[in-house]
Formats: C-alpha cells, sequence, structure tokens
C-alpha cells in the first residue's frame, strides 16, 4: 500500500545554497513533487532558498520569490535543512542553528563534516534529529547509506576506492594521452571537471574529506581531515604515469581507510590518501574519466565494488533528495536514522605504519655491481625485493641506467628510511620516485 | 555519542532454519554480541532457532538448548524472526504468524517474495512493523536498501544484472575453459556452487525472482515472478560460447528490469531473464565466477554499479545481518523502514515488446547469393543490419557456411518473426542461435 499524500500536513522544506547542486535539488522538489509525496507520505513544501545575491540570474524552474538572503530566518522555518552552500562558514551556524530548532538536516558538505562533524553530530544527537548526507562522500553513489547501515551486522576491514573526479580525470588523461599533469589540469578546468583554483582536488584534501568520513562510518572512530596521511598528485610527471603503464599498472589517487596494528601491537586505523599504482587487472584500474568507485572489505560480506558519478549537479542532487527522502519520513513516521557511531574509538595510527609494497624507481650509474650493492642496502634494511627491471639510457660515461624495485611488503617507515640509504650511495644518481601498490 | 546498550530491555530474536546461512548468522549474534548491541541500542538475544530435526549434526556455535521443531511457538515469542528456511511453505505461515503477532521480520527467500510478496507486504503494513529482505537479492551486494532509500528521489530508469551466481560461474567456466554446459555444471555441482537438482538456477528461475523483486522496488509496481520472461541457459553450447568470443563479446545471463512503451504507446515495465551477449569491454562482462553485479540506470544518478559475492553463508549473514540491526533500531528507537510502495502501479508488458540488438547466427548454403537474399528478408521485415560475418565450413557440393548477422535495434516480436521468415529461406540450413546484444 503506498502512503497516502494528504494524510501528514506538509514539510518544510529549506535549502540553503543554489548553485548547480542546489538548481538541481529545486528542480526535482518541483517537477516531482508528486512521487516525492508518495513516497514520503508528505508534501515536501519548499518554503525557501538562501543564496548570497538576489540578483545572479538563475535557472527559471527557481521561483524568485522562495529567493532569500536571509538565511537564519529561513532555517528557523523549516521542518528539513538542506545545506548545498559548501565551506565551513556559515554552514557551520547555519546548520547547528536549524539543529537547535528542531528542524533535520541533508549536507553535501564533506569539509565540514571532516572539520566539524562531532560538534554536528553531538548537536543532532541532542536535538533527537537527524544528519544525513550520502552526497558528501562520491556524490550519487550510494555508500554511506551501505556502510551506515547494510554492514551494520559486519565488520569492515578496509575500505579503498576513487572518491576525487578531478584528480582521476586528471591522471586518465595523462594516461591515455600522454599529457603532462599542467596540461591535463588545464583540460579538466576546461571541461568544468576541476576549479580556477584546483588546489582542494590536486592536493588531495578533498579526497582526505571523504576519507575521515568514510573512515569514521567504517571503524565508529572519530577521524578528522588532519588524521589523514595526505599526498595529492602534484608531484606526479608524465614519466611517472608512463612507467606504471611499462610495470602493468595504472596510476591513482587512492583514499585507503584499514583497522592495522603497529609496530607496537596496538590496533587501530590507518587513513591515507597517496598516489598508487594499481594493477592493471584491477576493477579500480578500469575507472575512467571522472567516475568513482569505492572497495569495501568486511569481515563476512568479503568485497564490494560500488561505482558511479562522483560529482555533478545531477547525480549530487539524487544523493540529496534519497537523503531528503528518508528524513521527510522519519518526521511522518517516527524514527530516527543512524547516529554517529564512535563506541569502538580506535587510536588513528601514524600514516608511517601502513604496510605496502612499493615501486622505487632509482636512476643509477650504468656500471657492473649496480644491482649489487642497491640489493645488498635493501636487505641491510630488511626490505625485500619482488622484481628488479633495469634499462639503459644514453651512451659513454654518462651513461645512467633506470632501475624498478618493486618490494615485497613493507611498513612505509622502514621503506622510507629504506629509500633515503639507497639514495646515498654513490651509485646512484637520483630517486626518482617512490610509489606504494595496490 | 554510542547508543548505551542496557537503557533497552534485550530484544528476542528468533532464527529460522540452520543450514549453512542460519548458521553463519548465528555465529555472528553470538560472537559480535557487544558490538550488535553497541549499534542497536538493546542486545540481541536469541531465544531460539527453528530446525527440521534435533538429531543433524551442527556446528558447536549454535547452542542445541536454543534449537526447537516447534517455529510456531517460537515465532510467537520473538520481537524479530530471521526467516532462512527458503521455500514458500511453511516459510509464508511463519511470517504471517510473526507479524500478526508484532514481530518484525528479515528474509533472505526471495522465491517467496516473488510469488507472495503482495500478501506479505500487507500483512506488515497493517501491523506496522518492518520486513527487509537485501539478502534474498545478490547476497552481501547493498541493492535492496540504495534502491529502495538512496535513490527514493530519483526516477530508476533501467536495472540490470548479473543476479545468480552459479549460472555466472558456468558460463564462466565455458567462456575460459571452454567446457560444454554439462561439464561446468558438473564443476559448479562439485564446488557448492549449483545444487544437486540445478533446475532453479540453470533455468533462470531464481534469477527472475530476483529481477521481479528488483523491478517492484525500483518501479514501484507489484511484478510477480510469472510476470518475468524468462531464459535460463540450458540451450546453450561451448559453440555459443566460442561466437561470442570471436565477436567481442561475452554470453551472460542478464536479468534486466527497464520502463519502456509498447507499440499501442503505453508506458509499462519489461521485465526479462535472458542470455546476452556483453560487449567485452562492458564493466558486466568482467564479473567473473560466482560474482554479481548490479547496474542501475537513474534519471539524476546517472549509472550506478553494485558488485560482490552474490550467494554463500558469511555473504548473505552479512546482509541479514545489516537488516536485523536495522530493524532491532527502529524497536528501539521508533520508526519504520520504508513499506512496499507500488503507488506507480505501471502495466508489465509483453516481453515481445522488449527492444535491443540482436546477434543471429545461421548455418547457410556456401552459394553467391545467400547474403543478398538473407539481407533482403531482414529489410522486408524492416529489421535492419549493423554488421555481417560470414565464415565457410567445409567443402565441395556440402560446403556450408556461418552467417552472424547483427541488428540494429528491433522489438523482440518483429525480430522473431524476421527469424521465422529468414529460416524458411531455402539457402538458409538452420537457425543456430538468436541472442540479444547488450
Amino acid at each position: 500500500m503506498a502512503l497516502t499524500p494528504g494524510t501528514h500536513p506538509p514539510l518544510r522544506v529549506a535549502v540553503l545554497g543554489c548553485g548547480v547542486v542546489g538548481t538541481e535539488v529545486v528542480r526535482r522538489l518541483v517537477t516531482e513533487g508528486d512521487e516525492l509525496a508518495a513516497r514520503v507520505g508528505a508534501r515536501l513544501e519548499l518554503v525557501g532558498v538562501a543564496v548570497r545575491s538576489l540578483d545572479t540570474e538563475r535557472d527559471p524552474v527557481v521561483d524568485r520569490a522562495l529567493l532569500t538572503t536571509d538565511a537564519e530566518s529561513l532555517v528557523e522555518k523549516a521542518d528539513v535543512v538542506v545545506e548545498l552552500m559548501g565551506g565551513i562558514e556559515p554552514a557551520r551556524t547555519l546548520l547547528l542553528r536549524a539543529v537547535a530548532h528542531g528542524a533535520s538536516a541533508v549536507t553535501a558538505n564533506k569539509a565540514l563534516l571532516a572539520q566539524e562533524g562531532p560538534a554536528l553530530y553531538d548537536a543532532v544527537d541532542a536535538a533527537g534529529v537527524d544528519l544525513y548526507f550520502e552526497a558528501a562522500v562520491a556524490g550519487a553513489i550510494p555508500i554511506v547509506r551501505p556502510v551506515r547501515e547494510s554492514l551494520a551486522g559486519d565488520t569492515v576491514q578496509r575500505v579503498l576506492g576513487i572518491v576525487n573526479g578531478t584528480t582521476n580525470y586528471v591522471l586518465d588523461q595523462m594516461t591515455t594521452t600522454g599529457q603532462g599533469l599542467a596540461e591535463a589540469v588545464a583540460d579538466a578546468q576546461d571541461l568544468g571537471y576541476a576549479e580556477a583554483d584546483p588546489t582542494a582536488d590536486v592536493e588531495g584534501y578533498d579526497a582526505a574529506a571523504k576519507a575521515a568520513i568514510l573512515a569514521s562510518l567504517a571503524f565508529h572512530t572519530r577521524v578528522a581531515l588532519d588524521d589523514v596521511d595526505r599526498t595529492g598528485i602534484t608531484g606526479l610527471t608524465a614519466d611517472d604515469v608512463t612507467w606504471a603503464g611499462r610495470t602493468g599498472h595504472v596510476l591513482k589517487l587512492l583514499a585507503v581507510a584499514e583497522r592495522a596494528t603497529d609496530a607496537a601491537g596496538r590496533e587501530g586505523v590507518l587513513v591515507r590518501v597517496q598516489p598508487t599504482l594499481v594493477p592493471s587487472g584491477h576493477p579500480l584500474a578500469g575507472v575512467r574519466q571522472a567516475f568513482n568507485a569505492v572497495f569495501v572489505e568486511a569481515e563476512a560480506a568479503g568485497e564490494l565494488m560500488f561505482y558511479g558519478r562522483g560529482a555533478g549537479g545531477s547525480p549530487t542532487a539524487s544523493a540529496v533528495l534519497g537523503d531528503l527522502v528518508s528524513v521527510a519520513r522519519h518526521r511522518v513516521l517516527g524514527g530516527k536514522g543512524p547516529v554517529e557511531s564512535s563506541h569502538a574509538d580506535l587510536p588513528v595510527l601514524d600514516g608511517g605504519e601502513a604496510r605496502s609494497r612499493y615501486q622505487v624507481r632509482l636512476e643509477v650509474d650504468d656500471r657492473a655491481g649496480v644491482l649489487a650493492r642497491v640489493a645488498a642496502e635493501l636487505a641491510a634494511q630488511d626490505v625485500s625485493i619482488e622484481s628488479v627491471r633495469q634499462t639503459l639510457q644514453g651512451t659513454g660515461d654518462d651513461a645512467s641506467a633506470t632501475l624498478v624495485i618493486t618490494t615485497h611488503t613493507a611498513a612505509e617507515r622502514a621503506l622510507r628510511a629504506t629509500v633515503d640509504a639507497v639514495a646515498a650511495l654513490d651509485v646512484v644518481r637520483h630517486v626518482v620516485s617512490v610509489l606504494p601498490v595496490l
């Protein structure tokens, strides 16, 4: 039996922010009103859209009479507040005010959640309302809900994925066209995949915020943005991408959150964002352009993968509306979605504890015995070699060789120390790159 | 803040059936008791496990004192009933009895849902309790929840996927080893992927039940097992698999549920299960062994894919426990999960209305003008040809040729009529196969 709209008074919905996503959310509220009412059990009445300026030109689907610059007053008359402004302030203050007035909240704001999550969760908990944020991680891909709810009876061991579409587009361009980083970033900007200031994406801040949110959900532990060991893609060259391909890999910026045990035997979580060599047969290697994909490894469920569009107005609006329907249904039928659960409260381990295979690329003198000396140095540091590949460059006295060493699994700290020792060898001219291998 | 266990009295959980999945569910209830209590806000107390025989040898994790053959009495003393018996009866009667007594229910029983879903949904609705069934479709892969909840504010256009691990294993074996169907099925039986009587899997009944459930959820329309246009894999030969590879495809048994418009302009849904040629670059082509994957195409979200283990004790138990946590939280905090929504009530269209590209393989006389005659016949029936491939077999008078024709998109009904007309041509010896192309 479908719920009969009309038996419950309409729910007042306030939308904060009217950019690309805000406009799409308004569009669906307007055009899908009957359908949404059937799913919620009450009509969703858009009571206002908070904007910075009333004069900006907007899509005609947004009724100008609903626009307001007075977001403070708007949130106080809403049953559900949908925050799509981004950034920390005034989003944080407005959400706290909305919640204090008893409104439920939906947000797509990963930066706010990663930085101010605990304060928001506490406020939401105290007020007995809902805070949903599916759109904050991997756009339209349902990942927050599966981790919070579907896997609630399982134990997640590791979450890893491509959660930033901009950097995936850039790396994919570099891989398929041989472009350099700057050129690929410029392309991404032309296509609207990257912002004018691409720092948040290319330095990995956006991915780190999502990694912090996913880690918090998966491990029932508060993980903040600062807990994430973060390396962006700005250090990568066309050469790195070429060498990845030559050795059967694809370079991807991966967010990884995993349970781990440190050298002292302490259990905790490790969360990092870093360019990683993904074997070309791995499903993540096939994630092209601006798509996102998240792998979840759980004790009972095994390996799950979620794939789709990680950004864009329409996909993000889909996630926001799914959340809106859920929190609206709770207002109609009672009940409450999952609260933040930080009961496990695991320590966040130092990034140096991360264990991985690594690929180390060296420029060395082209003479006999070089490989033996490098190998001896690795052995001395207890890092064992899985494979070595040597390629000659140039001729005569100045001839050098590229040595690509893939190690067996080693702790990052030990690996770094080893690389430093190798770099100090007189036969080693230059450590070109050190990249983890999935 | 984590919920504090102990502030709410324990919830009484009854498990019906103690096979592979039941045993795993009991195991997690026992070993993860504290963790589950933290997530639910109350302890989950296992009050009994209904079995057919008390004498069967069982895993020691199952406390023999909890076993009972009196399922009727057991369901009456439970807050949540987890039904893992399979089949229609007594599962149906027991679930209805449980619900009538005010218990919430979790089931993994796709056959029951596909056949008796509406009666169950009505009973659950009348009692104001929950019925969750994530494990009934694609095992551990969260697909029911994303479609019911995450996409609640979107419009699903098509769901398609590999939802039966047994047939995927069989087809994968045939593809990678060149085995025939019987041999691959025997292998699957040896490995426990196929049952002694593999009919439900190989004839597509299992996939059809899942397709009916997915279609009902995605399109807010009641779709029953009988509404599904079903073709199993028993008609497929090693030759079909080889030809799929030669033409750049992989043969997969796909479940497809989509919005469509029939020849008369009537909007409705089409639901079918059929062996399909998947282009080898498509992500579904890479789904190996007994894995499952479901694609969802939604208006705003775009294309989403969900991938993981579709069967097995542990993965299925993970899905069951996720559901159990959700319905248990509703008992603790109030509220209720999504109800069945059949408000759209779209007609289920005849399978003949399905539109697809097709690959038609013919054995024809090897003489001049054959291709022209076949092409003329297709043109006469208004089916246009995308590509043709002709391969000679044998020599002399008895020489024949294989003609592989790929059509542009055509309605299934028109395609079948065309194939009949082609088969009647004197130069055509035999229509070897007709398969849809994704």
